[in-house]
């Protein structure tokens, strides 16, 4: 599993002249940041007595951190496996038309599966960036700066997503099935820059409160 | 060092209840990411015949490419260990005038380095950025969303970065440190912020042009 090697070591696969891990998986990483982020201000913020008031809400919020980021940890992987799974397909031979016709749609499957995973990784991006009005607005203000962090690592992510789905929906013929991923991805974006817009907005008001907003 | 555990492991220190690692190591491992991702485009480029007339524009690209990469992995741990010198120097006694006179000096002298870290980090983003419209112009174009997800990284180490420095400038006192350290970031970000214009533009019409583009 690729979040089992070294920081070093991933960045070395990444910078190498393999196809994969590339992108995708950094869409993965990206959002994984992201929710640990998340969860940090979270972290920084339950048990101490001046935040009692909004304790359990960090602990819920933390709780749904914690389950995104394992989830995008694993997306890290998917995004990989379903790449190799493409470049198998492509192997098949297509000496007759019979296995033509077979490698065919044997991509065409593959191509869908690697769509799919890159508009999970979006959709758990963008519910990580829904997390993050509530948690900048209630969180420790001292980890303020973690949690800007946090809302920029998930918009990355959910940004590398978009790319990736896009990229790999213009080499899917199922007309139906483009136009699904198509209206589904626009509705999870949608909801992403809403969210995204109020956090950073959420972000600018406490930092002016505490003396530190000018003009990110 | 960071950069030495799993990102299994990165991510759980991230994630737990202490402000050390935070966003400011996350700045460091976004630029590192779009860093090496520059470097798998040029290194699906190089050594193959059919782009054989930009391989030594490619090899060029990667070698500068892998330095940053070698300098944002160090500052992961450098923006750590920034801050860490910066709660050991509030930790020094004030009891005595004299002491809480030498315990305002050295915070405020661990404040400059710990804002210096985030605004190197900043400025080896801003190099990355400037590397990708020439990587997306010439690089292997079936790794262009590769060198997109690049682009997406580098930028949010940018912002990351500039959200630190901001904030650290906000708790130092000598005036000329801080216009000075605004008006450098000022100008870094402009150039970064146009390079990646360009880059986006340019990866925009390459998708056109091999009919991947609507309106990403």
């Amino acid at each position: 599993m690729l979040s089992g090697l070294t920081v070093q070591s991933f960045l070395d696969q990444l910078a190498s002249g393999s196809p994969a891990p590339g992108g995708g998986a950094v869409a993965g990483l990206a959002g994984a940041l992201g929710a640990a982020l998340v969860s940090m201000v979270g972290n920084l913020t339950t048990g101490r007595k001046k935040y009692a008031a909004v304790a359990a809400d960090m602990q819920r919020i933390v709780t749904r951190a914690e389950a995104l980021r394992q989830q995008l940890t694993g997306l890290i992987d998917s995004d990989v496996t379903a790449y190799e799974a493409v470049m198998a397909a492509y192997q098949q031979p297509k000496d007759t038309p019979e296995q033509a016709a077979s490698r065919t749609a044997a991509v065409q499957e593959a191509l869908k599966v690697a769509t799919r995973v890159p508009l999970e990784t979006l959709a758990a991006c963008v519910a990580v960036i829904e997390i993050c009005p509530e948690m900048i607005e209630k969180g420790n203000p001292n980890a303020i700066s973690d949690g800007g962090a946090g809302l920029l690592a998930a918009q990355t992510g959910m940004r590398i997503a978009g790319l990736n789905v896009r990229i790999n929906l213009e080499q899917i013929a199922d007309g139906a099935f483009v136009a699904e991923v198509e209206s589904e991805m626009r509705s999870l974006v949608e909801r992403g820059e809403a969210a995204r817009g109020q956090a950073w907005q959420l972000l600018g008001d406490r930092l002016a409160l505490s003396g530190l907003y000018k003009g990110l």
